[in-house]
């Protein structure tokens, strides 16, 4: 095979602009320097724009769990009451943070695979009064769902005082966030998925009301204390030491989104998503989530005729092409292929390609080149609506 | 669009390995100092296996022009008489070349888009003996018509004493070479093509006969003066600057094609021309050679019912996928698709996929997917027989 090449397809980390590499590369600088302030302060407005907020929006050196244990610790106190509403693994992540923290998490249940229903979500708040927060992922990576996190604020905040806190992590900057808009309380996402950068880097916005709850907290921690970023940031500052490299990489990444138009962006993504959905259809692969569920950034699927692990080490073995496997209880029964972040529409055509040569080792009895032709009718038909909409 | 993304699939320049750009920004260091020999030394074998040689093959700092100037000034004289055969444009360049020298050079035309015919040369040089050299190009670039020069060179030795000088610039380390077995005098080729390197060195090697014509000319100018080259190289150093930063590519890319074996290399380009070439065939786009002559490094395009330039036009506004154009007299009525160097039977599905979306916008009336499902079925067809015979 040829050296040196892959086809990195997995919910994140993602593959790296060329650009970013560059960047990246910058020679070093103090993080104290007038330089440092210049790329924060270039970062700070761009960065709004994708979480769809008027808020600053916090940087941390860290994974994005080091983001959704500051969502925690800075609103919520050991014994306290909140609600996990647990759509995959990652709406699980939540629960065992708050157990470090000794609150009183109580898991509400979807079926995996399935969205949220805000309804439903509501009904469980309004009868528990008690409950402080609300935490939900927007795009549940285990599953490949993007959750309706903005209808699930609106409901909950019909009926109570809880704050919404959301794991954006696998799909903000591919995906519209309307966090103001939409109620929004904490919004947290990472690096490494629509990002297009290496893991750490942690990102956390919070509205008026979380901050009033912040500030009433004594007990903030130290590390993820999120006064001390917000406070330093007013100084296009950080409290602590800044993964500068990566902050070089974001400055060049949010200019890159800026040069292709954020609603290109989303647009491309919802593309993405529509392709790989009617390829599979077409190939008669089981899609794991409803149509209305399935997230721009990931989808998963679920074969009956074949097994999954076989092929992706056949696609592996074959092309270099990577995709996830399924997660816990999801273990060797789905796969997930990721279309986020730096991967266009021709990407898809070239990983369903080989999926289908793929599927074809694996003994599926499939037509060749009928995946490819679903996805590119969907891009034919999307882009010819785009093009009547005088989209850019 | 997507920013900072695109698909260069030219005839050269190509893409560069993630791991030769880094090589590349190694720092600096002495030219002449043991760190240079030591890479020097690294790379002489591996580049003797890629010209099919026991003779060195020298680097020059320069383009692959500089290389066939070399390849002429060290073998004729003015007044000399020489037989250019030529398939295309980059045959005419020797001509050229010679004409700044005052050479006497003949063109021995061939259609362009055809092999020249071994035997054909063979009559014209036995019927003109004072010729003193045969010029041929390998892979004739801008028809992508793959010549059989080891044929040429053994018809024309059999009937005279002329030296047969091969421009292999864009496909050397795509398509095997055997310059001794086949009794290739000189040999050239270029960095940015089946190298993947940036343009900027070129190679030249010579047969035992060559070195005796080469020395006993008095005329070798001074830059280009070849013996020089063998000189230094036998001490694992250069006459002049080398492009440092290019040796530290290539030691990458030599080490890359070892990893990867140069029998697979050579396989993999082969496949990439025949799914190239099937798909067209399935989406009824005229092929501008024939199958015998085509070369596994690029493929052309004759078609008869959509323009040409519409069509690059077309997927270089979509997809920012570059293909080249027609040169000379073939200008706008041909399109040409490299697939060499560091590209995978992966990106020959992306581009045909790409391609059978913009046939569509075109206006070509195409099945979609078709060609794609043909370059699948190649691509299993090919790789079930190397299973079959063994190859890793």
């Amino acid at each position: 095979m040829l050296t040196d090449y892959q086809l990195l397809r997995i919910p994140g980390p993602t593959p790296i602009p060329p650009s970013v590499e560059r960047a990246m590369t910058k020679p070093m600088i103090g993080h104290r320097g007038n330089e440092t302030s210049q790329i924060i302060q270039n970062i700070k407005p761009k960065l709004k724009k994708v979480f769809g907020t008027e808020q600053d929006v916090m940087m941390l050196t860290g994974s994005g769990t080091s983001c959704l244990e500051a969502a925690i610790v800075n609103v919520v106190h050991p014994g306290d009451k909140v609600l996990v509403v647990a759509t995959g693994v990652f709406g699980n992540r939540f629960t065992k943070i708050c157990e470090a923290y000794q609150i009183d998490v109580e898991e509400f249940h979807v079926e995996w695979g399935t969205a949220l229903d805000p309804e439903a979500v509501k009904a469980h708040v309004q009868a528990n009064p008690e409950i402080k927060a609300v935490f939900s992922t927007y795009c549940e990576t285990s599953t490949g769902v993007l959750n309706p996190v903005g209808r699930l604020a609106q409901a909950v905040h019909e009926v109570s005082e809880a704050l919404v806190i959301i794991d954006g992590v696998s799909c903000m900057a591919g995906v519209e966030t309307k966090m103001d808009e939409w109620g929004l309380d904490i919004v947290v996402t990472g690096a490494q998925k629509a990002l297009m950068l290496p893991a750490g880097l942690g990102f956390v916005a919070a509205s008026e009301r979380a901050w009033k709850v912040i500030e009433s907290n004594p007990k903030r921690g130290f590390y993820l204390d999120l006064t001390k970023y917000r406070d330093n940031l007013a100084k296009d500052s950080t409290p602590f030491t800044p993964a500068l490299s990566l902050l070089f990489g974001l400055e060049q990444v949010l200019e890159n989104l800026e040069t292709e138009g954020l609603e290109n962006v989303y647009a491309r993504h919802r593309l993405m998503r529509d392709m790989t959905r009617a390829a599979f259809k077409a190939l008669d692969v089981p899609l794991f989530t409803k149509d209305e569920d399935g997230s721009p950034t990931v989808t998963s699927l679920k074969p009956i005729d074949f097994d999954a692990e076989a092929f992706r080490k056949e696609i592996k073995g074959s092309f270099n092409l990577t995709v996830a496997g399924g997660q816990a209880d999801l273990k060797g029964k789905i796969f997930r292929v990721g279309h986020m972040g730096y991967c266009a529409p021709t990407d898809v055509l070239q990983y369903l390609a080989a999926m289908e040569i793929a599927l074809v080792k694996v003994g599926k009895k499939i037509q060749l080149g009928a995946g490819v032709a679903a996805a590119q009718q969907v891009y034919l038909e999307q882009t010819q609506q785009r093009e009547l909409e005088g989209a850019k």
